[in-house]
This record gives structure tokens, C-alpha cells and sequence, in this order.
């Protein structure tokens, strides 16, 4: 078996490892973080929880740190609240960014780990099996449920030889983006192997397996070898290692191979991930801001190659050089290795850690000008500017560009500035930083959640109906991000426990009549649907992108297909999402158009063609659609959703 | 002459040395902050400057850093252009708050300055005269007009004996706030004397000078001695010293002593600085936060008494120990001393270095808890949350309250925590950060002001009229301060380049129907008046506080008397500052009433009582009302303001 395999086997309570069938799994580990998790937390008290049943699940504070007002506070004292009264590790504000934290403290070889934030797969760079998904999936493994997910293909990535000076892990994922897409990954988990892995530390693998998640793979695994227990053995946590490999001779379903040594620096330009290029295609254009910093880049290395290449020099006049230390025990180390010191020197901007412009919390680019980031993420509008053009690149990238004030390979220092690659050496143990890490106390029952005024109980989820006729509110092309159907930032994020609040911001970014419009047509018709074409709701794991639409009566979403975790968001809160039979027949169905579903149940129940009649302006005609759900998530969704579908467990 | 009087003399343009005369001054320096500063440069763009005629004038960003949108990262573009433009210093953002950078980098006993700041006044530390002011006046300034201020009374305070452990200089302003309130220094300067001040470091009078501006104060002065040539030497500026000492048995018109000795921890209670009461009485308190940082504690040994006091040890898992380094320099220095090393690990959260929490720029509270700051302000709904609950004290108060969860006398740590008062050493040399300072560059007549779409032209500013008939839309109470009238935070400080869009969040703490009466009675009345009591419009300086309720067309405001500062603004923007003679007549004016003034002009030029005829819901009456404005502010005020006046000038 390779490691992928060996992960699910150990962990299988249901189903058969054949790719495409859903299987359960037993969850060992669950990662939440605030954006997400105070719905979580809400979930897990209409759920009647009474204490976490997995072995180690930690509540992280990394989103929201601005506090504008008093919401974000409020909100931090909520989740402090709840992590004690479920039992849950509290991550506190400022502690660090939860994946890079999350690797430091309590990340296991062989375990298994659900989150809900869509790079929870970066701690498959431990050998572990972690998969992003909707906050109600955590919510559920947290309460002792198995896992549900379609067992997905493995696709082993051999690496090859050495990466070139100048090149770094952050290149290897911009390749795979090259290649593959922002698609590319979906139902896949990724496997890398071969000799190549022995150049990369287990922190340039988190940078590999961070960003799988763009690549819309279920997750991202490397095996568990000598690097592994070094990184372990440097955090003072040596006897958390095993070993886990893959047995020689193992297959892949789908295999890719990268020469090391044939990589060049490479960019991702506006506005996806997938934009791959070589950053000399794009050389020379001038740049207002640098960040460095995020899940896609937190570790040590990444910083200190940054401070080195501008040590002693000054950046850029009219550059902004933000710096994002992703951990405080990240900021310990720098301030051991003069990491900090070089950057502030060099004119860094520092900002506390999280995840901030990577979630359009803050550092917000001028308008009409390019923001270079180490960051995972370009979607439009995410950074917080409108029309944004964010380029995402490696810190090697970034530092040269701050220097220049332009767009700029990083080979070129060498001739320019007569610079050499600096050679970096890992130390042997770095400083350990626990303070902010609350442990969970001893079960009481008189704890109380703290609940701020802005903090609701989640609205009724309605069931579904037997028959429908609801108009088409949106037509939408391929590769609809979650940011689209629900933004981040600072407008929208201090209302993620307020459903009525932030479903006002449905689809905004596309059409900012949508909200009014979807009101109109609960009265007048009970509901709406949205069309989209391929890859639909990619991105984020945000569930909000799911419960925003859900409250404005989205009764389905019919489309050419859809991102993994999106897709399970909508089944969980009772949105039916539908496919086309034909993919073709995406034309047949224009923008306000009204689509009449009878004899509901009993088609979805039945897995054949659900016909739906579309009664376009002009003309009539029936289309053929259908689902990928099993037996078991029809009955969730028919039920309105998970919440209703646990009640009525939690009352038999 | 004492030393107030020494700097005014060498400076002194018009007028004489009497209290209560007007006088001009000439200006050496000027200071701006980005908050207010847009405007300032937009406003030097309409009179047509071409080059700062000030010897040393700073653009300084350090309010608005968070950038959500795309809003404050393009003032950060404007004003950098506008720096280039007018041959300004630049000072980028996130180099550190103006004032104890302003300190380090740029102040020189003896010479004069005005800043858009109200806590311009800390550079008395040095023995400057330096004055916080509305930013016209500083446009004025930058232009090369003489300063013209009433001459205040000199307020001789005389400092003996040397200040108990435990106790430090945020006590003394706090003890000078206790016994004299938001109003005591109106219409003063305070000159600090005597042999208490050998024991008082340059950076202990940044904060007693600094929170002058919370009495209400012209300023404050301290004298430039061997002291102030230790701090100038630490900051490789020695030359830039000169001594600047009183006279042997020189006289102030009024004086106060204060015995250090006796002095005790202090702290400000909500929502003044002025509700000054021992720790002791408050102690016990629970707590959600604590703040170090800020232009009120800015220095080195701030920093370091609260790292020494958190050293190896945790603060309460239930508060939220946020650090505001208030330089880059600061930080640097704080990585050397370990401070920072000893704040982070106890649990400190960083911030980038500005004005944060103080502006309402983050880190705001949550709801029903209370937040203790070594910021020096606590006016309600300044941090950002509604019915915030802020205290202010030194940095042993908060650090000592930081450990233990509630409002702790750090006098106690020695019992409950064996501790003894840690010993502070200045170090002999500091180290010097001005890579983010941007030089002046040669004039170039081709540099092009950057306006992304947020930044607007100033509206064209009404004159006087000779009669009006307009209702009163708000009655208010005694010490208003501006952020009731005009609030900062998030929300708002975005659009202070855009007039039309700011003017709507006039008033809006007091009552949120303002602008929408305002925008009513504009358009019925042609304009309308707001009624208060004593002391209107204390606190920041923000000339958005008369440009916004302007826009509306307030056309006077009618009280029992002024800030200082505002009240100048008021006559700079045009609205007419009224005063009743008598006191009690404050009665007589029901809110809703409509005012009728006629023959305006020439009973404001004429220095007799202007009567006005109120007419209320039930009864009429005939009022007599004054002005303390000067034949010169009496033009400025008729042709509308001095942008007005100025273009004029211009034009002739």
C-alpha cells in the first residue's frame, strides 16, 4: 500500500477503498479556527455535546484579530468559553496561524485529522491523513461521528533530484498549480514520494501540502521518514514519531513526476491560484506591497531567506513590506537567528501573527497597484481591494521584489547585487513556545458560553419540499470561488455568528442586488436557485457559503460540478445540488428563468434523472439533472440538514 | 522670564505678551499625522504652495495602518506624493507614532512647532513650544504664516522630591488630571519646575507633556538641561542641544507644587481622563485587556518595566495583553534589552507600531468588559466599542493587572508576588532607526499628487450671511469632546478625505439621526445651530469636527465655552463660535427651537452683544450673546474660513 492507503486502511470504520465510493473514517485530531469555528461551537451546543470525543481537537484564534469593535473580542471570549466547556486546546488571539501551530504542537504521524479551514491538509506534510471540510463535519467528528468522504484517487508525484539556488518548496506547488489547475486535485489525495523528498524539510513539504488544497485535492500526504522525526525531535517531541512509508512497489492510481532540478521561480498572477507563469515572463512590473508570511509559507526558513536577501539594504521607497510572522514561536526564533532584526532593519512592517491580508483581515493593497505575497490566495477581491492584482510567489520572489520595487526573478540578484543564494541551516532545536495554548480543563458543567450580543442561535433549517417553482437568481461560469458566493474580510467576517447579518452579503462580489432580489423571491416563490458552470464554490471551506444561501431560501444549486468541500457544505444545510446530465444543457437555462421540481423526494431517493421543467422568457423545456449523493446524505438533506437530522438522533 | 515665556519671546511676530492677546508666532517646525494630515495636503494643494517653508515639517502615518480596504493604503501613496510635492519629511507607515519618534529624530530645544495633533505638546519634553492645532493652521504654518494663538497664562508647576517605587510619570499628569480635570490647563501653558525633575528622564516628560493636551492645556513646557542633552547625546543629536533654563526668580501667573514622594498609583476611570482616583480604590476589578503602548508611555522603560514585571511569568488566560510598540526604533531597542523577548513569551500580543487602540484602530474590547490602557484617553466609544469601559494607567498599573485578571495596585506585587520594584538603566546609547524616514527631495515641479478614488476635493466653504432663521438641532451637555461630535475608529477615519461622506457620521455618537435632520434642515432652513454647555469640544484636535457639521451648514455653535483647539477650527471652517454672556441662558434655549439672527456682520465686527431673537415650542425670547474672536478672526470667519482667505491672498 502506499502511505495514502495506509493512512485510510487504519482508519476505516465504513465502506470500501475503492475510488468514487464513500467510505467513513475514524477521526483522530480536529482543527478549528475562529472564522469558522464559532459556528462550530454553536453546532456542537444545538447538538447537546458534552465532551469532545476526539483525542485532540484545538480551537485556534487566527482570523479575526483586528477588533474594529467590540464583535472579534467578543467572539474570543465566546471560543474560550466553548473550548472549555467541550473540552477543546485553546489556541488564544496572536498565538499563531493553526496549521503551522498545529504541525509545532500537535501534529501525529499515522493520525487523522478533519478542520475547518480548507488548508488543513498542510499536516499531511507529518504523514498525517488531514482533510479541510465544513465546520458541521468537524462539528460531527468532534461529537464521535465517523468521517463520510468519497474514497478518492491517489496520485503519487515522484520527485526528483535537488532544487536549484533561488528556487524553493513554494515553486514545486506553483509547478503542480501550473500543470494541473485550480481542479486539478479535485477527488484526489496527492502523494508525494521518491528521492527528491530528501532535499525538502518536513516544513518545505507543509508548504507542498498547504497548498494542495488550490489544487481542490481532498488532501495531501508525504510519508513519515528521518526529516519527520528530526522536525518532531526539534520541537521536543521526538516520541510522537512513527515511522510511515509506503511499501516498495505500491501503485498509484494516477502518477506525475517534477525534476527538482528543472524548476525555475515561478508566479501566480491575478486572479487564481492557477495562473501559473515563470516570474521572468512577468519581470519589471512595479509593486506597491510584499508580504510575507501565511500558512503557505509560516516556517523559519521562510523568514530568515527573506531577512538574508535584505540584509543590510533598504526596500523598495515605495514598497510596503509587510511581514507576517505566522507563530510567536515563530517570532522567538527569529529573534534568535536575527531573522527579525534583518527585516525590521530592511524596513519590514511587522503585524502580529495570523492569518490577516490572507483573509482580507488588513494590509489591504493601494488601489490600481500589484500586492506580491507568499500567500496561498488570489482570488478577486479577497485581499479587501477591489479589482486587486495579487501575485503569489515564493519568499525568494517576494524579497528580490521588495528590493526592486518591481517584479523581479530572484536569479537576477546575483548579477545585480552580486549577491550569492543564502544557505540555510535549520537550527537543532528551536525555542518552544506553549504559553498561549490553554489546555482543556476538567469537565464542568456550570461552565457557560459567553455569548456577546452579536453572537445568535442558529436559525430553523426548512426541509425539503415535495415541488418547487423558483426562479433563476444567478447564471454563473466556471470555477465560482466560496469568496464570490460569500467574501471574507473585515466587512463580513464579524458576522459569521449572525446568520441573518452576513447572509446579506450572498453573492455580493457577483451581483450586489442579489440579497434584495433572493428576499423578493422567498415571498413571491418560496425560494431560488443558481446556476453555475464547472468547479462550483471552489476555494475556502467557509460554510457561511452554504447557510448564507440557505437562509435566503436557496432551494438547489444546478451546476456542471463542484468543489469538494462546498459540495458537502450544501448537502449538510439541506441545498440540493444538482448536475447536469448533459453539461451542454448549462445553455438551456437563462438568468431568471423559472425552474418547476415535482415529485422531489421520491427522484432524488431514487438516484435516476431528476427532470425539471425551465420555463426560460421566450421558450419551455425540460431538463435532465442529477446528484452524487449516497443514500445517506439524501436522507440529511431531505431532512433540511445535519443540525435537524442530529436533533432528531440526539431526541430518539 | 521663565522658560515659557523665553521660547514666545524669541518667537514672537505680532502682539504682545498678555494673557489673553493675541499673538503671532513664527513656526520652526510642523507635524503631521495621516488622520488629519490628508486634509492638510489637500488644503495646501488649493492655496497653491510650492515648497514647506518651515525648517523641519513631517508627515507622519501612524493612525490609519490596518487597511481593510484599499482606502488607507492610498492615502499612504498621496501623502508619500505629497511629501515629495511640498518638501516634506516622510514618514512611513508603520515607522512609529509621530510624537516620541518626532522626539527622537527631529526636536530641538527652543524652537517652535505645530502639529494637526493634540498631543503635539509632548515635544515640551524638550523644551520646545509646541502646539497642537487645527490642520489649517498647520497648513498656515507650513506656508509660512505666523502661528496665532491667545497668549495663555504660564502655570508654574513645581516638582520636589523624588517619585516611590511602584510610581511613575503617567502618576504625575494623572495626579495634575486630579486635581484640576479635562478643563484645568484651558488657556495655559504648564511649566514644570523645580528639583523633582532631576529625577524625571526626557522620555518620563514625553508623557507628563504629552497628556498636557487632557487638561485642555496650550501646551507644556519642561526646560532643555543636562537631561534633555543625556537624551539628545543617546540619540546622536548632542549638537542639537542648547540649554534653555528659566531665570533665577522668575514669576507664572499661577502656580502649584506637587511632592513626588507622596504621590500614589493613580488611574482614570471612564469615560474622562479627568475621573482620577487612586488604584487602590478601583483594585479588584476584573479585566478583558490590557494596552501598553501609546504616545502617553511611548518610551523604552515603559516597555521595559512591564516586560520586568511579566518576566517568567503568565499573564491571566482571560486577558488579552496587547503591546503597541510605538517605534521601529523602540522595537530594536527592545529586542537588545529583552523586552520584547520577556513580553512575548508572558503572553504579549505584538502590534505594528501607531496609534492602534488609542484611535480606535483596533484591538477595541469586548462588550461589558473593562480594558485598562497606557493610552491617554478614554472618551466614550473611543476604542471602538460602545459603552466601553476604559481605564488609563501607568505601565506598573497595567502590567501588574495584566497578571492577575483584575485592576491590581502594583504596589501589592511585593507581597502577593515577592516581587521588588525592578531598577530601570537607561542605556547609554541607543539604537538609531530611520530607514523608513524619507528625506525631502528636490523640488520638482512635474510630481504628481496620487488620488486614489477616496480622496476628494475640498467643498467649496459658504460665507456669512447677514440674517438667518435656522432650528436648533442638538442640545448638549457640558465637555463634549470631539469624538462625540466627530468619532475616529475603523469606520469612520476612512473617509477623511471625502467630506460629503465623513460629514454623515457628525454627531452620530450623541444622537443618529443627525444627519439626516442636518440634510432636512439644510434644505428648509438654509443650515442650522447645535446648543451646548461648558467646554465644547475638548479632545483631539480633528478639524473633521468642524469640516463634517460645516458640510451639513451648521452655521454657529452656541455655548458656555470652548476648547481651545476646536474652537479655532470652528472659526477656520467658518461657523460662528457664540457664548452666552449669561451663563444660566443656556436654560432659555429649548432644543428644536428655531434661532433668528439678523444684521450678523456687523454685530460680530462690532464687539457688542449680538442678540438673537429664540423662538421655542411655547415662548420667545431675546437672548444676548458674544464672541471672543479678534478682528482678525472675525475676516477669516465672514469670507467663510481661511481656505476662503487664503485664496483670496492668493489670488490679489
Amino acid at each position: 500500500m502506499n502511505v495514502a492507503q495506509k493512512l485510510i486502511h487504519a482508519h476505516l470504520l465504513e465502506g470500501e477503498m475503492e475510488p468514487g465510493s464513500e467510505i467513513g473514517l475514524k477521526i483522530d485530531q480536529a482543527l478549528l479556527q475562529d472564522a469558522t469555528g464559532t459556528l462550530v461551537q454553536l453546532e456542537l451546543e444545538a447538538m447537546g455535546l458534552d465532551r469532545a470525543k476526539t483525542k485532540v481537537a484545538v480551537q485556534y484564534v487566527d482570523h479575526n484579530l483586528l477588533q474594529t469593535d467590540f464583535r472579534n473580542a467578543d467572539d474570543h471570549l465566546f471560543l474560550h468559553s466553548a473550548a472549555q466547556k467541550f473540552g477543546l486546546w485553546f489556541s488564544r488571539p496572536g498565538n499563531g496561524v493553526s496549521h503551522p501551530v498545529h504541525m509545532q504542537r500537535f501534529g501525529v504521524p499515522g493520525a487523522t485529522m478533519v478542520g475547518s479551514d480548507s488548508h488543513t491538509c498542510a499536516a499531511g506534510a507529518l504523514g498525517m491523513l488531514a482533510i479541510g471540510t465544513g465546520g458541521l463535519d468537524v462539528a460531527g467528528a468532534i461529537a464521535g461521528q465517523p468521517y463520510f468522504v468519497k474514497m478518492p484517487k491517489i496520485m503519487g508525484v515522484r520527485l526528483t533530484g535537488k532544487l536549484p539556488d533561488w528556487v524553493s518548496a513554494k515553486d514545486v506547488i506553483l509547478e503542480m498549480l501550473r500543470r494541473h489547475g485550480v481542479k486539478g486535485g479535485v477527488g484526489k489525495i496527492i502523494e508525494y514520494h521518491g528521492d527528491g523528498l530528501q532535499g525538502l524539510s518536513a516544513m518545505d513539504r507543509h508548504v507542498i501540502a498547504n497548498m494542495g488544497a488550490e489544487l481542490g485535492a481532498t488532501t495531501t500526504v508525504f510519508p513519515s521518514d528521518g526529516e519527520t522525526r528530526r522536525y518532531l525531535k526539534s520541537q521536543e517531541r521526538e516520541s510522537d514519531w512513527v515511522e510511515l512509508t509506503a511499501d516498495a512497489g505500491c501503485t498509484y492510481d494516477l502518477e506525475d513526476e517534477i525534476v527538482l532540478d528543472e524548476l525555475v521561480p515561478l508566479i501566480a498572477c491575478p486572479t487564481s491560484p492557477g495562473n501559473v507563469v515563470p516570474v521572468e515572463e512577468v519581470a519589471g512590473k512595479p509593486i506597491s506591497q510584499v508580504v510575507i508570511g501565511s500558512s503557505a509559507n509560516p516556517g523559519h526558513r521562510d523568514f530568515w531567506i527573506a531577512g538574508a536577501i535584505v540584509k543590510d539594504r533598504l526596500v523598495h521607497p515605495e514598497v510596503s513590506f509587510d511581514i507576517n510572522p505566522t507563530s510567536r514561536q515563530l517570532i522567538q526564533n527569529m529573534i534568535e537567528s536575527r531573522a527579525f532584526a534583518n527585516l525590521i532593519k530592511a524596513g519590514g512592517r511587522f503585524h502580529q501573527s495570523g492569518c490577516m491580508g490572507c483573509i482580507g483581515m488588513g494590509q489591504a493593497p493601494a488601489s490600481d497597484t500589484i500586492s506580491l505575497r507568499t500567500m496561498p490566495r488570489n482570488f478577486p477581491d479577497r485581499s479587501g481591494t477591489k479589482d486587486d492584482q495579487v501575485y503569489l510567489c515564493s519568499p525568494e520572489t517576494a524579497a528580490a521584489s521588495a528590493l526592486t520595487g518591481k517584479i523581479t526573478d530572484p536569479r537576477t540578484l546575483e548579477e545585480s547585487y552580486g549577491m550569492s543564494y543564502p544557505q540555510y541551516e535549520a537550527p537543532e532545536t528551536e525555542k518552544i513556545h506553549e504559553e498561549l495554548l490553554v489546555a482543556p480543563t476538567e469537565h464542568k458543567a456550570e461552565i457557560k458560553l459567553k455569548k456577546g450580543p452579536n453572537i445568535q442561535s442558529l436559525p430553523e433549517m426548512d426541509q425539503l419540499q415535495e415541488a418547487y417553482e423558483v426562479p433563476v437568481l444567478l447564471k454563473m461560469g466556471d470555477n465560482i470561488s466560496t469568496d464570490e458566493i460569500m467574501k471574507a474580510g473585515a466587512e463580513v467576517l464579524p458576522f459569521r455568528s449572525n446568520i441573518p447579518e452576513i447572509s446579506k452579503f450572498s453573492f455580493t462580489v457577483i451581483d450586489d442586488t442579489f440579497y434584495k432580489r433572493a428576499m423578493q423571491a422567498k415571498e413571491k416563490y418560496g425560494g431560488h436557485v443558481v446556476v453555475a458552470g464547472e468547479n462550483y464554490a471552489q476555494g475556502s471551506s467557509r460554510e457561511h457559503a452554504a447557510i448564507g444561501p440557505k437562509y435566503l431560501g436557496q432551494v438547489a444549486v444546478i451546476a456542471k460540478d463542484y468543489a469538494r468541500i462546498a459540495w458537502q457544505n450544501l448537502i449538510n444545510f439541506g441545498i440540493l445540488p444538482l448536475e447536469f446530465i448533459n453539461p451542454e444543457d448549462y445553455e438551456q437555462i437563462e438568468e431568471g428563468a423559472v425552474i418547476r421540481f415535482s415529485n422531489l423526494k421520491e427522484s432524488v431517493r431514487s438516484g435516476n434523472p431528476i427532470t425539471v421543467r425551465v420555463l426560460n422568457k421566450n421558450n419551455e423545456v425540460d431538463l435532465p439533472l442529477t446528484h452524487k449523493m449516497t443514500p445517506r446524505q439524501v436522507e440529511i438533506l431531505t431532512k433540511g440538514g445535519i443540525i435537524n437530522d442530529f436533533r432528531e438522533k440526539l431526541a430518539s
